[in-house]
């Protein structure tokens, strides 16, 4: 009986070739395609990798857990990648792994494959999880492997071997970027882009026009939240509710595109050592990150305010290396998670030409105090108390100079 | 001979209404004006304190410094409040009474007056510095005196004080919010922005016009720094070139502030203990503050920049509570500064509506590798090193599973 | 009907004063005593209060509560303030402010009072915790009174009008420092402790021998925790078992004391500003603290044990300062408490002469792998993988010289 | 001509039996020694080496380095790993690299050979430093070599191979454990240690008598400190006084090893993933450490010493995983050594079976104000200020329930 392998697979060149080498190699393969919100026939995906000679392929609707357990806690963590990215492939790259080790499990498989390059940061993600999760686990990196790299140097090596298993190739031009797209974002790495002294080119985008593109007409959202969780977006022009973690998250990344949010072009740190540009679009991701933030302003108080944010870009850096489900991320996590019960309410906002313009906020669990704060009145606050405060303050500064 | 006390004097209502009553109760006032870029005819300012009685009028130019040592390491620790405002106040206040001290050193004045109100950080910023500065001084704070509190209890009291000792007023009307304003940005605050529900009116901005109205034309620009301070900015295409600190920061107020750059509307925590509603514009800030930040991007290690960011939230808390002389805020920028040798570099940016777009960056100091990054490069990365440093990294997550 | 206060009674000459004074000024004074493992006797204490006039005394005994809600948790944080100090005092007050606000809540009673000095860290603990549970409480506060100040300027002051109200006291000589006990500890300052250059008298110790004093024989101890928690100590040498969270830890104090365990000598910074030297002695924490230390060293992850030991000063400093039940001191502590499920096991230690001698420690949860480790066994270990992990960790350090 | 190589040599059958077997690879082989303080027969070594075979053998003294340069900042940092582990082997490692790269260059050599296993940290510390200081370098270490590995598989076969090649080995029995020795400290790992619920055998000790042996005289030492350095030890009853770096660390190594001070026994995470149990012996760096903390918490600011406990558990996991000369690092210590320029003054201690007991401290810069402590002296310090101080800081803890 020939070994069995469980193939993280896409449906694209690189996965479909190593689909057929691994076949070759004596392995019975079964793909395991994960929707993760990709643009995808995942019909035609199937029927491609069962052509081509899988034994059989698993194909996992992962949006809504996605959305619910690993895009809404890493917003509610304002976990933000070097100051600026969102972490929309990292946070899919986890997701993907644990369904694959589970289906593995269920089959009995315990050789796991990717086609995640050896430079990247996706290689990382993929192996620690299958480690983690099946330590015993055989991995398969063909990108890695020396036969397959002394055999695959280049992109025409791939179709012309493509050609002769008969493999389908929807595009013999190679494209002039790589890209990974889910719900949270698409990516663009590679190729004419690694130039970071030059601007990527406008026909690049998948989910969002140039704020120059943008309609003149700006929209106007209304987003509730409930601990921390975006409930419901309301369209406050055509009154249209939309409630649903996975719909509204939609709706988010439609307006967002729409209207030119969230474009980030960095230069950034690969777990690798290297360094690498990266643009990014992530419309609904970067909507829901500043009304949170701006509601938590309203609803927490500012010692955990300071805390969540000076932790913040450690739990970024624990996801984008690949440590999802370390013993750390999850004790900083349940820092986070402590935090949010009261982070429920309401905030408006308008989308234009690129922009998020809070307009305004509202909670029930609202700290701010018109009475306390207001100018106009005395309330409860003793003027003089500040006196007092001020100088034992100032106490520890004035050192020695005081006698 | 009467008691000498020194006043930080803005020209306002208020401090010209302190600046009677303080020589009313037998002081020999000497009025401070700090010059740090708020629009002010200051010839003016000092005609009226002398007119009002001031025994001297001291208006010093701090614009320079308060670029060089104030907002331009501000914006290197990347100090942003609570993850949105940008410190504009904050950073003015420590200056200004350091200032205020130096001059009463050298007039031999131990009596320190200032016309801030005691629910606000003002207070606190003003007096830690002079307590620091001048460990002996006495300070006059009248808005939480109880006699000056129960003879001015609002505007109508300030005005007829000011009528009946002929103190001239620009404008009876009451200001529908307050407003302090300086090179960094303008700041409103109070009367109909206390309702954190409601947007704030358009008219109210004096820095910035709105994303909606600003021009289809974009503005591209060129900033470029050396060890982490701009030191020329490019108007790509008029070719104007702008050296030096102030008159950079002045073309990037003026440029930003054309297309819509810098506006934030935030509830934030005060340090006395209350929320208020504040809102900021704040131009070349946030313009400096991306360009700087992608720059670093490019230039510094990762874990030095996990560092920085980690740090960022506890420095523009110390500055926003006015410790900004503190040893704790010393140190930390000590740490920021350490790091800033490489940051040279130029940026290159689109303003457009609201958006500050980075177009490419480019370093002497460059981290980023194109032979390393690229995909199609093997270069001196081993791609089955990988292996092993994923294998180890897993091991201590793997835990007792494995035997 | 007169005005009702509850009062923090602790039996002693100040708080007897302070009884008999807001007798004097009209107020009905119900006091409360709290035990906190004080050496007391709570009936002569409940007896003098009455007899100096209270209208109801309650003694609570809180030491159970005090054990395994405060103490126990503050070890598992790690919390030692500067380094130092485990916070016996700082960990009693916010409890016994706490009970005090429950009583007086069942009472219907508003009005706190406490005997708390004004330059003390006490006072801000007591009422703090007052303030956040009774928003609407009255305080009063003796020693920051300006009348009672100047009623009362010195202890003979105090002594005279114990004297001329027939207070019963029980020595008329000035003790030489001030003294406070409970559970945890025994703290010392003030009086001729102020000369930081001068070791304590030998003679002012209570729970502890001084080393020099401790038999030549040394105790062997085992200590069992499950879940970070110690559940039974076991003396090795006699056999004796102790379970239970309030014997056990007693059972700690008395081996500890014995041995010289726990004494700590240093100049600590208040939170109202200014530096006191303070002299402790905590037997039963020391032993404990070494003791959890040792066994999350072989139960944790490295990564969960460097951020427990990064927050932990912050946590010290909360609990110190008097915010105990402080939003941000809850975020720091769930993200403690998360960590310490696996934190079951047992430690052998010998007390000897004031040292804590770790002999060694199992675990059920151990992540310590000796197949791994050694350097004896290949294991699932591959040495080669170590050079994959250390080129590319190289990788980002190596900057620009390498091409 | 053949290839030269410059080999980390220690004299030990480890590093003999490498040294033969890479001349015979057709190496000319350098030797490198370095004199970190171990006790060491530095020209028997160099003998050794050259009758085996070595072309050179350069032997140089680092001592007053490495105490200057590596182990006076990291104590400074208060750099402890895992709370427990005073770092004495992560110190050294860098600095023979460092001397090893300088060696090389200066011969022109771009081989570096070291005898550290594949499964210690020794390895990672070696070889960042040697690629971060040389990228090109070409790295020989024969305990990750498949062929070494195959041919050595234990130490029967190097004590065979030994015998073969006539080099002298001092003995044949396998030592139980492990050594690593420096003016640091002693460490022990390995064989009969392996299991750590076993008490280390007391003949092991190197460096420290046990407490229990410990003469019953105490000693009363005196360290003189100048911003943050120790600069003379003072034996109070024989009055000999010893300057010096170098010269009173060993008087302090001598000092507390008679009175049992600095042994450790704890597991550890080694940076490469797993745990191994270490004991280790640090007299002298013990007794530092406690006198210079004790010293900062009379000179520095409160928020510093915050700041400096919270990052010193980051700066001790980099130098423990051989992060020594990363940016990371450097950026760390510069916020330290800023801090360091205060920390002048004299720290009385005695030395007393295992016990370092602080017995009193003075400093020029104390901060310590007894006017200020005391509560017999109202000095500058108003008690009222107290009030409206707590109120304010209890002002965010209220929260809704106040109106």
């Amino acid at each position: 009986m020939s070994k069995q392998v469980m193939l993280a697979y896409s449906g694209g060149l690189d996965t479909s070739v190593i689909l057929k080498w691994l076949i070759e190699r004596g392995y019975e393969v079964l793909c395991f395609v994960a929707n993760v919100g990709q643009e995808e026939d995942f019909k035609a995906v199937e029927q491609k990798a069962l052509r081509i000679g899988a034994k059989q392929v698993i194909v996992e609707d992962c949006r809504k857990e996605f959305v619910e357990k690993y895009i809404f806690p890493s917003l509610q963590a304002h976990a933000v990648y070097e100051g600026r990215y969102l972490l929309g492939t990292s946070l899919a790259r986890p997701l993907i792994a644990e369904k694959l080790v589970q289906a593995a499990k269920k089959e009995n498989i315990s050789v796991l494959a990717h086609g995640a390059t050896g430079k990247g940061n996706d290689q990382v993600r993929f192996e620690l999880v299958f480690l983690q999760l099946m330590p015993h686990a055989e991995i398969i990196a063909p990108w890695k492997d020396p036969e397959f790299l002394s055999q695959f140097q280049g992109r025409p090596d791939l179709l012309s071997y493509a050609a002769k298993h008969a493999i389908p190739v929807t595009s013999t031009i190679e494209k002039p970027y790589s890209i990974d797209e889910n719900l949270m974002h698409t990516s663009f790495e590679g190729g004419l882009l690694e130039d970071p002294s030059h601007a990527p080119p406008e026909t690049m985008y998948k989910k969002t026009v140039s704020p120059f593109d943008a309609p003149d007409q700006p929209l106007k959202l209304t987003i509730e939240f409930e601990q921390g969780i975006p409930i419901r977006v309301i369209d406050r022009i055509s009154g249209q509710i939309v409630p649903g973690s996975l719909a509204l998250f939609q709706a988010l990344n439609h307006a967002g595109g729409r209207h030119g949010i969230g474009r980030v072009d960095i230069v950034e740190n690969r777990f690798v050592g290297m360094r690498s540009r990266g643009v990014y679009e992530t419309p609904a991701g970067t909507i829901l990150l500043q009304a949170h933030r701006d509601l938590e302003l309203l609803t927490l108080d500012r010692e955990v305010i300071l805390l969540k944010e000076s932790l913040a870009p450690k739990i970024a850096q624990l996801i984008y290396n690949g440590f999802w489900f370390s013993p750390e991320k999850e004790m900083l996590m349940g820092a986070v998670q402590s935090t949010q019960k009261d982070v429920t309410g309401t905030v408006f906002l308008t989308l234009y030409k690129g922009n998020v313009i809070i307009e305004g906020r509202t909670s029930p669990q609202s700290l701010y105090r018109l009475d306390i704060a207001s100018m106009n009145h005395a309330g409860r606050y003793d003027q003089t108390d500040a006196k007092g405060f001020i100088k034992i303050n100032a106490l520890r500064l004035m050192k020695k100079e005081v006698v």
